[in-house]
């Protein structure tokens, strides 16, 4: 008997029809039904008359299955779904409204970073980016399955997603690659066959990040492009998406980002997201999490198909700070996967502080949403982390597992911005998502961004003792201030980025 | 015969009757005539028997005066006046909507400083506030006539503006001092007998602000008061107004400020500030700037008797980049006057760094507004410079000079927003306020706030020769980038606080 584990990939190969376009000519399809599931799953032809079907189960126990289409034999048989194996939590989930769990209901704190196309480098600088990615504890990575065509982005990828062959890229420097983006002259490529070892080798990266515990936020489609990929038509569109949502819906780890800078892809409508969105929704039988990622307007994030908002910042100087008016608007968690990056590069999206990118991620950590990291500095070979990967350069990076320990530390799945009050208005005041019973709540985080009080004064609800701490967000350094009654001081040094943690004892 | 100094200020003195209350049973007036203009001002009785009235006189030549009232026996003359002298340039009036100038057409580019009540204080500390004014190059001090009752400032005031005994101030301490803020009890003034020690030590402070060329932004009321000031009845009101006016006109460097956070004055109404407004407009017949400074809420600064806007900041974040926002709203000069201060105390408007300072000083001052100082840090003795004046502790206010030497190199009377472009939403464009001829003008101040480029590229208007300056405005220096035609690109070497500067050759 075959086995597979609770939210593992359970993968069938069959040798079928090679003659014609097997990519459009023939089908296949199957049905897996267990005690308290039935998912159907489209499988995809991976080349040399290979076709495949793959199955993520969400229960335990036998799950017939039955192989269906027209890519040959017919096939059905059976497979024993065994507990997840340990670090296997299953897929994320949007969970009481703005938050995050795993399948398995561990609370998921997404703290990413975006290397658009990282996995599409050299192996050698694949395995650094893992390595930098361990290092730095993110838990999400957003990257584009297609290749990207853009500033310090001129080479060519590893593999390109159909068959064929680029334009010639040595015409393009500097100074005219902005006007090729977008064309599509001197491209021949077949939208109708994909390259499978394209898509393998994204697998391979995919399942290399599930085994960091890192998810995998699948950019779709976006406008960087020199090779047609962005302005396809129709019946190449659904093609793609079908045989990408084919191949990657079983990793656990997946997560659907409709787009990058939808608005700046002229050739495509609110018409074609939807109809994208309607793709994602009626093929992953999974529903992985999805969104769509803005350049400046957002796109109407109440849709029902988006699971949550991925921002990109709209404004210069107020960014992570709109996070909690972002929650009000859209009643989804808000993940702020652009706000800017850390680096030195002459775009004003690329060249914040560290300092203000973990001040940006405390932010909005504490105003109830997700921040997102990237890094663009200027490198002698244009290896910037936020395209290329490989090493991390800057310093915001060292700061986000300090983040995240503080959020794992709070009670429940996550924090929200506490109800306005006016000592409030010069910081930023968090409790837990779930209050405790008792009506003044357990818990509170005070955040002084870019302020540097000397001290702070509280007034702590009667009848119970706290303990205070007072956290440097930048130092990672986390001091007990004392355990009170009534009133307290904290002490903060006169420096910047500081915050004070108050719990009840008793 | 009498000689006077145009927009200096002539006094006359006067002995008249003392019984009764002289401040309201008597009435002093002049009529001074020159062949340009006839100017009507009142006197006021200074205690001891005299009677003094101020006239500044706006033109040269002679004047002929006739003094009446019912405070004795009337008195006519002549004064001759001469050209201003040197230093001196006329009261500040609003030019061209967004803009200040001397009465001499001189532009004027107010880079103010805020210190409550620096005149309050010993005659040691006003001297060395008055060395701190001069080495730190502002040109506006923001003060309070009355005394001030608040975090800091619970001692007494060296004088009380009206005769009487204040309350046992012994009782005060910092956490109980807000239960006294608004109160009355214990007081003993007689309101309608003004302090003339108190003015007159005043205006000695106004005149030593003079010789330095700074404005006297005099803060006419407030709300930190233990003493009933700030809840006198109108007829009270109205003769501190008027008394005020009378002694204070004829300083050439005075600027009226009806209120400092007139919203949090609940004694206070809107009919109210309307009513002191006009008691401005007929009683000074210089027409003196005047403004109101909210808490929250901005005043209606539409309203005509308004020449400017005297802001505090609305936002915690964004604060001196609404400045072209509210330029485009009031149609009036924007003088930032608090968009929060340098130091380490508490409170959220008294902890930012040296360095958030002045780049809200350069984005307020690109965007076509005039930025204001304030120092907020914790002190042995409880002197700190947004109250007690004194000595400088922080760095904002080394780089003030720095600003004011750019602003006075621009062509014009000022800087304006540029017309909004794509290429420039990353950082603040500015350009003179009067267009050059030439549609292209000749002259680009580009500000990258808290983002730190390595380079920015830019395409010169063809058919001219540019000078490329970068400028860091944090270490005040000025380096030429070269003199390019065409395209450009300009080292900013990764930094903060950088800017472009790009000036036409031919």
């Amino acid at each position: 008997m075959e086995t597979a584990e609770r939210w593992g990939c359970f993968e069938l190969s069959f040798p079928g029809k090679r003659d014609g376009n097997p990519f459009t000519d023939y089908t296949i399809h199957g049905k897996f039904m267990g005690e308290h599931e039935t998912v159907s799953a489209d499988g995809f032809y991976d080349g040399d008359g290979i076709y495949k079907i793959r199955f993520m189960p969400s229960c335990t126990g036998t799950y017939r299955y039955e192989i269906g289409g027209t890519f040959g034999t017919p096939r059905s048989g059976t497979v024993e779904v065994t507990e997840a194996s340990e670090g296997n939590h299953g897929p994320v989930r949007v969970a009481d409204t703005y938050y995050f769990s795993y399948a398995d209901g561990t609370p998921f704190y997404p703290l990413g970073t975006t290397c658009y196309v990282w996995e599409l480098q050299t192996d050698e600088r694949i395995s650094r980016t893992l390595e930098s990615l361990k290092k730095a504890r993110f838990n999400k990575i957003r990257f584009c399955i297609l290749p990207k065509h853009y500033d310090y982005n001129l080479g060519e990828p590893r593999s390109y997603p159909f068959e064929g062959t680029p334009m010639d890229s040595s015409v393009l420097t500097k100074e005219n690659f902005h006007l090729y983006t977008g064309k599509t002259e001197g491209n021949r490529f077949d939208f109708s066959r994909p390259n499978p070892a394209h898509f393998r080798h994204i697998e391979h990266c995919i399942l290399e990040l599930q085994k960091l515990g890192i998810e995998a936020d699948l950019i779709v489609m976006h406008p960087y492009d020199r090779w047609g990929f962005s302005s396809m038509p129709r019946e190449a569109d659904e093609l793609y998406w079908r045989y990408v949502i084919a191949r990657f819906s079983a990793y656990r780890n997946v997560w659907w980002a409709a787009a990058n800078e939808y608005d700046i892809m002229p050739d495509k409508t609110e018409e074609d997201w939807e109809f994208y969105g309607q793709l994602m929704v009626r093929y992953d039988p999974y529903h992985h999490l999805r969104s769509i990622h803005n350049c400046f307007a957002f796109y109407d994030h109440t849709r029902p198909w988006i699971t949550h908002c991925s921002i990109q910042r709209q404004d210069l100087y107020r960014t992570a700070e709109y996070t909690d008016a972002w929650r009000e608007q859209y009643r989804k968690p808000v993940v702020l996967d652009e706000i800017a990056y850390e680096g030195n590069i002459q775009h004003g999206w690329g060249n914040i502080t560290g300092e203000e990118m973990v001040r940006r991620f405390w932010e909005g950590a504490l105003r109830g949403g997700y921040p997102g990291h990237g890094e663009t500095f200027l490198h002698p070979q244009d290896i910037l982390w936020w395209s290329h990967g490989g090493e991390l350069h800057g310093e915001s990076w060292k700061r986000v597992g300090f983040l995240l320990d503080v959020l794992k530390d709070v009670p429940g799945n996550g924090l929200r911005p506490a109800e306005k009050c006016p000592a409030d208005w010069d910081c930023v005041h968090a409790v837990p998502a779930q209050a405790d019973t008792a009506a003044e709540g357990c818990y509170h985080l005070y955040y002084y961004s870019f302020m540097r009080p000397s001290f702070r004064e509280f007034s702590l609800p009667e009848g119970h003792e706290w303990k205070v701490e007072t956290i440097d967000t930048w130092n990672m350094e986390i001091t007990e201030a004392g355990v009170f009654r009534g009133k307290c001081r904290a002490d903060l040094g006169g420096r910047q980025f500081m915050a004070v943690r108050i719990t009840r004892l008793r």
